[in-house]
């Protein structure tokens, strides 16, 4: 798409289009990610390309989640890993959980491509500085985070064929799953089986978003980043939460955007 | 993406979709197309996925502003000729003009492509039935319809590079270019150029919205069949357009669709 001038209002949206565009040529992506991509782009648009407070508020609530879950997983597919991997890694590293590349369009070649991203990723972010307030061993905690996906030997209740695939250790046995862009059937089997959902989702209407447990409606390089500043600081319990608020709080943004007109 | 079922409530939207996906595969379709086309996918789902009323006014004035003209031409990229080619070639029949070949990102390959898929599609659609209401000989009118692109021998002022080509006897020369899916900046830069420019554009808040003429905020498809039907029967003369109005009342939907939840 050519080069994007540093001056460009929208610069970072370009940038996340060209990354994607990119792991495409790279084999990385379902036919359908950039797709997906541009509709969260619309949605972004009108949500102002900002973390709303409402988002703040889901972002630190599945922080306390996360942090007190007895089995944790992150749950990534192509165009997480493109777009967040890195933040998701040091996040995965802070909560001491797996990362498992996990896809609804499942093929072995974007599995181990996308498990070597990852771990190209991970390196990269060993070799880098710990996050602002975090005191540990930062290279040991980040060579620690498990890379999961390629051996599939664990099932997601109620879905038929490769998309029902995950691994034992990961999603089958978490109680608690981040899992960014998910598909509304996956998100349901999930809950299903009586584990905690927290999804990404700039989409407010999506079944998605109306399944989870926690629906953080922002953009998820953003949320990541957001995320990371959370778990970092890491003092909030898990709280009595009104999923359908921060969905209502987001429309109420668009409709804003709308009628601003 | 696997079979669509008939039954399946968003059919004509996944069928859609992959059409866009072969295409890719067919090297037509620039690297951005398919995120555009999820960005105009989220917009339509928030219009309902329907011609609204102020759409079929703008179908109605676009088709009397066409039909008025001195050199009308019709404009079309890849996402266009994929999802909308046969109905156009049907509408340039009955205005009695040519489509134009332009290309954002434009290569020689991608012209040379479309081109060839719309002779084809040109000659499927001349051997088919003529529009209900149309009397004349329609394989004749069809095989009329000129294809133009290849040979870029004119420019758009104001604009750089390879996306300031166009075709002297189409795009160069005309006084209504009808645009659907267009770039905000050629969109200025035609209207600059003292054309009147007629766009498709699924987000009432897009700069191509903003600037053209006359803005038929609906997915490209519907409007095409909606405009066929127009241009057959045929009588009405252009009017005074307060095109900010048609933008109004699309942002009015957005709104209440994100209010109704």
């Amino acid at each position: 798409m050519g080069d994007i001038p540093q001056s460009h209002p929208r610069r970072s949206s370009l940038l996340a289009r060209q990354k994607l565009v990119d792991a495409a040529a790279d084999g990385l992506l379902a036919d359908s990610a950039m797709i997906a991509h541009g509709r969260g782009e619309a949605f972004d648009y009108l949500l102002g390309e900002r973390t709303s407070n409402s988002a703040k508020n889901a972002i630190h609530e599945a922080s306390a989640r996360l942090l007190a879950a007895e089995h944790p997983v992150i749950s990534v597919n192509g165009n997480t890993v493109v777009l967040a991997g890195e933040n998701l890694i040091r996040v995965a590293a802070v909560v001491g959980c797996p990362i498992e590349v996990n896809l609804y369009y499942r093929t072995h070649e974007r599995i181990t491509g996308l498990l070597e991203r990852l771990s190209e990723q991970r390196a990269s972010v060993a070799a880098g500085p710990a996050p602002k307030g975090w005191t540990g061993e930062w290279d040991r905690a980040v060579e620690g985070v498990g890379l999961l996906g390629e051996d599939a030997d664990g099932r997601i209740e109620g879905l038929e064929g490769p998309r029902a695939l995950c691994c034992a250790d990961g999603i089958g046995s978490a109680d608690v799953v981040l899992v960014p862009l998910e598909d509304g059937d996956r998100c349901e089997a999930l809950i299903e089986m009586g584990k905690q959902v927290l999804v990404v989702d700039l989409n407010p209407l999506s079944r998605t978003s109306r399944m989870a447990t926690v629906t953080i409606v922002d953009e998820v390089a953003r949320c990541a980043a957001a995320l990371l500043e959370e778990v970092v600081s890491g003092h909030a319990q898990p709280d009595d939460w009104d999923n359908q608020a921060v969905l209502s709080e987001a429309l109420d943004i668009i409709a804003d955007a709308s009628a601003g007109e």
